[in-house]
């Protein structure tokens, strides 16, 4: 897919980490015929070179890209305190058993009402957003009945609502497996070579974090291999 | 009321913009016998000078005080773009027949969501804030049925709610008429002298924007001079 032509469409506030799923979501949004808005957030996440490759994506596709800094000063996940230590070589089958310490408290939540907010202040019928509830870290803020609760929020909340007009938010993954996921986006075109999926600042993907092994386990479901870790950028030296 | 006494009490996070509502509700929390952790908002509101009310009222009361600061570039409100003139001189029937440029796409879900991520970051078991559906801008996130939106979304989308727990949204100034707000403050000892409310970014009330004129009719049904006019610091020279 290359850079998108905007006449016309309806428009849609895309929630892009720089991430597999979220590009993928980005992807299917410009799919569906929508003309997106990408939006980032800083929020202080340890792997802020997921940012970069939103960035590229953003700047491939020649779309508008917000890039917003927030402050979450009291801390409460491994994401962004470096004190708490990531979960490492968590098995697999109990990744969705538990809600990990990289939970962020109510970090879908903050990340869906400034979504909300720029959808409203430019006429957006949709949100879209890379949640996936099958193989994912059990997050509560990923789940489908979380996702109508914020739909139903911003009908009450908005002038928008008020008008009787909607924003829907769109989940295109959210009943995906991971290797159903790198599939839909190798057919879409999505640059997966540019995504960053780990929750480490390092220079190369750590293969132990959660979002490591769920990415790995993917690509060997979907029997592909994994652009990123091909890419000389990427190899370990 | 004077230093709060934090020893073995339920916490609450309390919105704070630093106006005569919010002000209000946070020392309902205190009376409701609460410890609060206030949190402040800085959205780019013309009407900086409410955050110095709010410090100076947390600094009163020395209790813990956040401030964030956020960015929402799409701008689409007369609080935060100057180039959009404020409403002046509106009938006072009128304010809440429709939903005026102060409107801020989305804004008190922006404010929830950082209260939800602070609340359950710190165990705390409250939010307060300072809506109310009477005297007020016609605003829909300010209406009890959003309030209770959002109480479910923290149910659906926290690690709190998955483990059965809540956090109760407190808005005890949701029913009351302004006067009604003015006269709790006073019972309370809220430092009303400190509060401000006008929209506009000048050094003193224009008393002709929406909040002067709601301020403005509160006091004179409550049949009190308002305190804030009365000190030198708000007189016009």
């Amino acid at each position: 897919m290359d850079a998108v032509n905007n006449s016309k469409k309806s428009l849609a506030v895309c929630l892009l980490s720089g991430g597999l799923d979220s590009t993928t979501a980005l992807y299917s949004a410009i799919h569906e015929g929508f003309h997106p808005l990408a939006l980032t957030i800083d929020y202080g996440q340890l792997h802020k070179r997921e940012i970069d490759s939103a960035k590229k994506i953003c700047g491939h596709l020649k779309i508008e890209h917000e890039i917003l800094s927030i402050n979450l000063p009291w801390g409460s996940s491994s994401l962004v305190d470096p004190k708490i230590p990531l979960p490492e070589n968590r098995s697999l089958n109990d990744l969705a058993k538990e809600i990990p310490n990289t939970y962020v408290p109510a970090r879908n939540t903050i990340f869906l009402s400034f979504a909300a907010s720029m959808a409203e202040a430019n006429q957006a019928q949709a949100i879209f957003i890379g949640a996936n509830a099958l193989d994912y870290s059990g997050y509560p803020d990923c789940r489908p009945e979380y996702l109508h609760s914020f739909e139903e929020l911003i009908k009450q909340g908005t002038k928008l609502g008020a008008e009787g007009k909607k924003i829907e938010i769109k989940a295109p993954l959210i009943h995906l497996t991971k290797s159903q996921i790198i599939k839909l986006a190798l057919k879409l075109g999505a640059p997966l070579e540019w995504t960053w999926s780990c929750y480490k600042g390092g220079e190369y993907p750590c293969k132990v974090c959660d979002s490591c092994l769920l990415r790995q386990k993917g690509f060997e479901e979907a029997g592909v291999q994994d652009p990123a870790l091909q890419g000389a950028q990427y190899q370990r030296k």
